[in-house]
């Protein structure tokens, strides 16, 4: 089984979510990913969670499918290797993604020195290179102050760290494109971008920028509503709380109808003087509506309302914590193709995802572990870069790189 | 000013987010992208945010550099003229993304049967099919019920789209990977993912899946801490709340300098037993950390904590609500290279994000505004196509194709 990208080899100098992201879809497309680390691990090598051994369950979900190279970059010896693998011949390698502060013997114009077609994506804190994450780029750009129950002072910020989530897609897109582009006309390139930046362009994007210089609107906290249209969660006879939408004119009649509240929308329709059909007016009304429908929720279990609500085809989901989802939810066992229970040395058997996306030309690619740090090193340097067994063994003896680690639980 | 993909077509069936996003990503990077949409508008045509004259701000942002083809394809000859062009010649041509419901005459097969090469991306609800949307598939998988104040029950969805703007670089993705492909072995293919796959899969990666079945932990809430090492709010003596990250050792070590707190960190570490150079004893220690914290940030104010913090070199933020990012951050502005004030008809002029990738080898491309929905009619028509004008006329008179309607403000 070999994925859409075989043959591809790209290099990674990386750390947390973003760029091993990226470097992971790569190989879960069936690129060749060689992730290299210092000796005693990278950044995010004990990366929360670990399980109680602490083995970072992180890094484990982060560089499956990569082979891995453990090497001091603090040593001349160390940069040597990293600089040749990075500029190693081939037409579909030289290719480097990093997050690292690329100085030196490892920025760009120095690469490029040794491969003059090279092909280097960095992702950067701001685009002034200044530190910035996911935790302090949300915070500046307005999401936290306008999230959660409608009228809260406190701002609240989001668990799920979207902007380097969708940073890493955009690394990967970076890549594909220029990558592209040196097919074409053999030219390699830098590729910037910068956390701040991808989430910025967002804020554009969604119109929130327009929003508030055009509209004057500063958007209010609104609780589980959705915004500028009708959804909201209601909680069940049975405790279950769920959620429903009624974006679409589909989705609300449907909803209207499966609730049997035709009569009372059009009551409330004629009392507020608005045609609840316009996606606004039911925004305005949200609180009205809500009110309407949360006692054909509160008298309902789930038992009752899942099948009505699927008979209808309706759009709706069920809140649940993380544990009830990954217990419960065959989209999240190996009932979905997309994943499948593996070793993950270290940890043990879990249920692990590959790449969401199924490609009809091709089979589908089951997740390989994550390595364990420096797993490849004697392969890479004998492979790839022609190290004898003696060399090799010279360097590991001078602890320039080593093989097969297991990141010390605790920094050093 | 060509951009890293100038010369490929994509056409694009899509409402929403993902799709839109997708397509919008490869406009922005040089491609010819033709969105097409019945007359009336697309399901997103009033989208929220909208003016005060109902012109959807979220739609000019998320449709930005492509060009708008109107058309009835509730009609044959619509369905031909979508057909054709999805299907019309050229090694760069031949790329159909969507999220609409793909059947019958808009199906991979049907498609494919017009042209053997074609590449189709199509994003589902569920893998399943089932409708599913953001707002659906993020409490069914756990987020709101770990997102929000520790203790509370109340769950908290997030504000920004996050999986759909995470789906959409996956479109990107695997839109590039399919014409790799393509130009190797001349096969197109068909691309398949959903929504609720894509988080599935991110929920695996980030250890979250792991951290149930490995750990038999469900995580709880934890308010706007930083999970698993140390990061919080605080709020200042001015009111500004300020984000502050002890994620690494180097940001952690920084932090407890600035502070002047190495003496009041040890005896702290002395007391509870802990060394906190470790992130998950910091993690552990966070609430003892902070109130050791708290009263050097509520007796200063941001003028005097802004430069010792830069000078320092920490990973911090200021919390701003989205009026105030806007309206105060350079990186908002036109100052950012990214950004440039354009015209969007029917809006005004507004500073607007282009590609947050910079790319060494190509010019940037500023960005282009949104078309007015059908504003390419014609000349897709007469230069794709190769109708007459006698032809469009008809077809125009007829209703099948319409040229630049403004979308009304309400729904039908």
């Amino acid at each position: 089984m070999a994925g859409v990208l075989a043959g591809m080899r790209v290099v990674e100098g990386s750390a947390f979510v973003a760029v091993p992201l990226a470097g992971m879809t790569l190989a879960q497309m069936g690129a060749d990913v060689i992730r290299f680390d210092r000796p005693q691990g990278g950044l995010d090598a004990r990366r929360w969670p670990v399980t109680k051994d602490g083995v970072s369950l992180f890094w484990a979900g982060m560089n499956k499918g990569k082979r891995s190279l453990a090497v001091d970059m603090a040593r001349p010896e160390g940069q040597e290797i990293v600089t040749a693998l990075i500029c190693a011949p081939g037409p579909e390698a030289g290719m480097f993604l990093t997050n690292l502060r690329a100085r030196g013997w490892m920025d760009y114009p120095a690469l490029k020195a040794r491969r003059e077609d090279l092909i280097m994506v960095s992702l950067t804190g701001t685009r002034r290179g200044e530190p910035a994450v996911d935790y302090t780029v949300n915070p500046s750009l307005g999401f936290p102050m306008a999230t959660g129950a409608e009228g809260s002072a406190e701002p609240v910020a989001h668990v799920l760290p979207a902007w380097d989530c969708i940073a890493g897609g955009m690394v990967v897109n970076a890549l594909l494109a220029a990558e592209r582009h040196r097919l074409r006309t053999g030219r390699g390139q830098l590729a910037e971008l910068s956390l701040k930046d991808v989430a910025a362009a967002m804020l554009g994007h969604l119109g929130i920028v327009g929003e508030v210089l055009a509209n004057g609107v500063d958007r209010a906290k609104a609780g589980n509503a959705l915004y500028g249209a009708y959804g909201q969660d209601f909680l069940l006879a049975c405790g279950t709380r769920v959620m429903v939408v009624g974006l679409t004119d589909r989705q609300w009649r449907g909803l209207v109808q499966v609730l049997e509240a035709k009569e009372a929308v059009a009551a409330l329709e004629r009392r507020l003087g608005l045609d609840l059909r316009a996606e606004g007016n039911r925004w305005a009304a949200r609180k009205e509506i809500t009110g309407l429908f949360a006692p054909w929720f509160a008298t309902r279990p789930l038992a009752e309302v899942a099948p009505l609500f699927d008979a209808a085809g309706l759009t709706w989901s069920v809140f649940r914590s993380f544990g009830e989802a990954v217990r419960t939810d065959p989209d999240l066992s190996p009932d979905n193709p997309m994943i499948a229970a593996i070793h993950q040395p270290g940890v043990g058997v879990l249920p692990v995802p590959g790449l969401p996306i199924g490609f009809s030309d091709l089979e589908r690619v089951a997740p390989a572990p994550a390595p364990v740090l420096g797993q490849h090193t004697e392969e890479i340097l004998a492979d790839l870069l022609g190290l004898g067994s003696g060399q090799i063994g010279r360097l590991m003896d001078a602890g320039v790189v080593a093989q097969g680690i297991r990141p010390a639980v605790r920094a050093a």
